[in-house]
């Protein structure tokens, strides 16, 4: 989860889901946590925490190219249960996951809401970080820099639509689309620039993005602090040249050997933070 | 888990491990949430949660007779983290249990940690609560009412061990052992007359205790206490007549025909609540 107060060393670099083998099945589990005006704003409708909780769990599934098996959730119970349970209806009924379990419990302070998402490999072996070679192109399956406006259309109180901070949308079909071609993916939850960064160590290569494309892809005049926030959802990956012509990607970049930086845009190493700290 | 300061009412009711079939294998999925104050004691030992926050997962996987796979670990930063690292590693390293993840987080407020177990059924059909027929047996696995000193011990400073409710003991052996022979099977977390009853709805029966085997199993004079807490994390099952001769389980009673009452202790219906609301 991206959290909104913490800085990027704060955040888990354990969010990649795990992948384990079990009988003739992968099974591939993600857990997120999410904690009251941390990874919400305070006084969010519970129903679009329900909704956001799920999501961002099926977007780790998705980028390991998995199909949801079921969730569990785990419920902070607060004045406006029915709320979080509308939500959390419609999510599952959207990309129709079971609810297989899961806690309720009761607690003061901030609320806190777990979910873990358990899904089953649709190619073996499973995309991974590691996996980026030289020579490979950079793709992204959507916009960034929406979830952005969304929060602060929320937090503001501005015109612009909120919904892909509220809403997001959880690739689960592209993801599964994507995993037999692809030589590493993840979902940008923490912000491009630095989930490429993750993808470059854990593969040992530079990830050297161009910002024409990503011009397109994220708000107008807004691309310095797309390509630092987070919360899109979109996935992120590596492969071979013409992904593009399949398959609902956008290249933004290649893949080249380990130089003296992770990540590239436009041939430098970008200037300050690779994630904000907000 | 056991919350110290709820009413039976408001502990989760779906608290039962989920179980799902997979390919060849039926996996057997747990999660449970602790929050400070409220299923630990403030100031307790951040070792000794992490290791119930496990222990207490790997209990709902021996009532089903599940052989652990792997726990995904969900914990808020404190000032005292490695304090539950240790914890977390005697906690998997006694059962041998890998951790496949999780997710780190930060918030003010009462810590909140959560845990989701993930095993594999050893035995199929998985034991559940709705199996127990009239004329089976009904079986305890061990003591009652020794978490209940631990905690006494710990928040009044008494002589009692207090390692019964620090460091709870999942029954993974026993509960493979116990799985092709029972008819139902929970562990009892939240009291065993509360426990009792669960088995005896979902079973569509009714449990009759006695209280002469119980007495041998509660601290002397606290048998009326013991059968109302729980925490205690022993198993509860049904089955036929004699498999206290084979295996470490005692008879505590008889499985009957659904009466006026889902339990009886020595054929009356217990007094007050079956569990009580610390």
């Amino acid at each position: 989860m991206k959290a909104l107060a913490t800085s990027p060393a704060a955040r888990g670099l354990e969010d990649d889901a795990a992948v384990i083998e079990l009988g003739d099945e992968t099974l591939v589990l993600s857990h997120d946590t999410m904690i009251e005006g941390v990874h919400t704003l305070a006084g969010q409708d519970p129903a679009d925490v329900a909704w956001k909780l799920v999501a961002v769990n099926l977007s780790d599934l998705a980028a390991k190219g998995a199909k949801p098996v079921g969730v569990l959730i785990s419920h902070m119970l607060g004045d406006d249960d029915h709320r979080f349970v509308i939500g959390l209806r419609e999510v599952l009924e959207t990309y129709d996951v079971p609810l297989l379990g899961g806690d309720t419990v009761r607690g003061g302070g901030e609320r806190v809401w777990g979910c873990t998402a358990i899904g089953r490999a649709t190619h073996r072996p499973v995309p991974s970080r590691s996996g980026a070679r030289p020579g490979d192109a950079v793709y992204l399956s959507g916009r960034i820099g929406y979830a952005m406006l969304g929060l602060e259309a929320l937090r503001d109180d501005t015109d612009q639509d909120d919904s892909a901070y509220r809403r997001p949308v959880p690739q689960l079909a592209l993801g599964q689309e994507l995993a037999p071609h692809v030589s590493a993916m993840m979902d940008v939850s923490d912000g491009l620039l630095l989930d490429a960064s993750r993808i470059a160590r854990a593969s040992g290569v530079t990830l050297s993005l161009d910002s024409d494309p990503l011009l397109n892809l994220a708000p107008q005049g807004r691309l310095d602090d797309a390509i630092r926030w987070g919360d899109d959802y979109v996935l992120l990956c590596t492969g071979p040249a013409g992904l593009d012509d399949q398959l609902e990607v956008t290249r933004i970049g290649e893949v080249g050997l380990l130089g003296d930086h992770e990540v590239l845009l436009d041939n430098q190493p970008p200037q300050g933070d690779l994630g904000y700290t907000h």
